[in-house]
């Protein structure tokens, strides 16, 4: 049976290129078949659904940091999704256009995380082109063909796919760029090095994200990531992301700050524990 | 003397209505010069370089969270920037439009903030209408007035400055969307009742979070707000900007938590204390 993968399309994007790996990796062996959707909050509903076994969504870029839609999603269908590993990409971005001059260029498109991480070098090289937000790298590919005044922000992958000339490459701000993804499914996860859960606290009590965390530090564990998201009750009431270094199956310390942290939260998520992926940067 | 103000423009943006907001009430027969700029980071910049004396940029949305520019670049400017007041404004979003029907239109225009608080509305009448990002609620009303396949979202306001009709009002998914502005300037100010500070950890510790927490904590003092940002450095390396509710002169227990902090963490920066304005949502 082929199973069915949901990502941000259309075709070629970064999260595509993601669930490859993750196939190449994880998956070897099993045929698989790649299913673009135009948002990430319809891939992670696609898996909720059951039109889809998995769903690969951007977590957070070192350099523009956590992907908000993919938190906030992942908090409201919590009770179904689980993460089945994380993928850590290294992220190259390349200027694709038929422009013969980079003079010619009046437009720039790409989703606005991909405009952020080359905002240094679009201010030297294209500092009068509108620079336009889209849904995601590849959105404006197939309309460059024919607009020499147009130009899009994604990878020398995507320009291949779409049979594009490349005018400069890597254009991101910092080399070291990469972008953490989610493989997301139904089945509960219980092994792997970091643990995924999300809380939200019964009221703004002095010190109560610190009483939180202290049921983690006080046993040890690392907190890997902590992402702070409005809890769109009220300014001042958030939701608070975290990523612990262990496992809930091998680490009963990890078992005992959870119970301890759902018995003080008003609300507490968990997204499971998995393992992380790196992609080679070749 | 004029005291000039910058913010993000084009006329007519809730930043705007936050700057005159600010006017009206702690420069009470000082005239003012309002100066829109094309982005966020330029308006902080011309603080800086002395161009103007005040910009008014947005801090954090109640829906959708911490404006990451802002963040970015405070901690940039740090050295010379600090926090005068903060200014929180309703937020009622309007569709406008020549349209003379909801069905003539194909494109809709705004800040990727505003889109997002009305991503319900948006879905529910108008779902097949593309969703264009752009660099303010306004930059998109000059053009309206001859194109009735666009609409903007943008406020009330923006649509009488712009002689614009509006078609649907308000159209924010909650209705108790607020935003917080800050008022920055280069004058010390020691008194209020919130003081914004951010810092980065030496490293990794376990628990290194949580120490820093510890400060305000264990004594007594509350945070009013905790936003984390990539270090850019890394993934999993942070920054982290809190709010506490107290002010530097008037609170040794503050003073001597800061002095931990500054010994424990990498770097800290001191954004000043300041009061806060809440606008009326007449």
């Amino acid at each position: 049976m082929t199973l069915k993968i949901a990502h941000l399309g259309p075709k070629g994007t970064y999260t595509e290129a993601a669930a490859i790996a993750y196939a190449d990796t994880a998956l070897i062996g099993t045929p698989v078949s790649l299913q673009p959707y135009p948002s990430i909050a319809q891939t992670l509903q696609a898996v909720a659904s059951r039109e889809v076994m998995l769903a690969i969504v951007p977590v957070e870029n070192s350099i523009e940091g956590g992907v908000t839609m993919t938190a906030d999603t992942i908090w409201k269908l919590a009770a179904t999704l689980q993460i089945q590993q994380a993928i850590v990409l290294p992220i190259h971005h390349a200027l694709i256009s038929i422009a013969t001059d980079m003079s010619q260029i009046e437009r720039v498109y790409s989703h606005p995380q991909a405009l952020s991480q080359c905002q240094q070098w679009l201010q030297g090289s294209l500092p009068h082109a509108a620079q336009i937000a889209d849904s995601s790298t590849t959105a404006a590919l197939t309309m460059l063909s024919s607009q020499p005044q147009a130009a899009a922000i994604s990878s020398v992958r995507a320009a291949s796919i779409y049979n594009l000339p490349i005018l400069a490459h890597p254009i991101n701000d910092r080399l070291d760029n990469q972008t953490k993804f989610w493989a997301i499914g139904l089945e509960p996860t219980l092994a792997g090095n970091c643990t995924s859960v999300a809380f939200g606290l019964r009221s703004n009590t002095p010190g109560g994200l610190m009483t939180a965390l202290g049921f983690f530090a006080n046993r040890g564990l690392n907190l890997s990531r902590i992402e702070s998201r409005p809890s769109k009750r009220s300014l001042g009431e958030y939701l608070f992301f975290i990523d612990i270094e262990t496992d809930v199956d091998n680490c009963p310390a990890l078992k005992s700050a959870l119970a301890d942290l759902t018995a003080y939260a008003e609300t507490v998520k968990h997204f499971g524990s998995y393992y992380t992926t790196i992609v080679d940067p070749a």
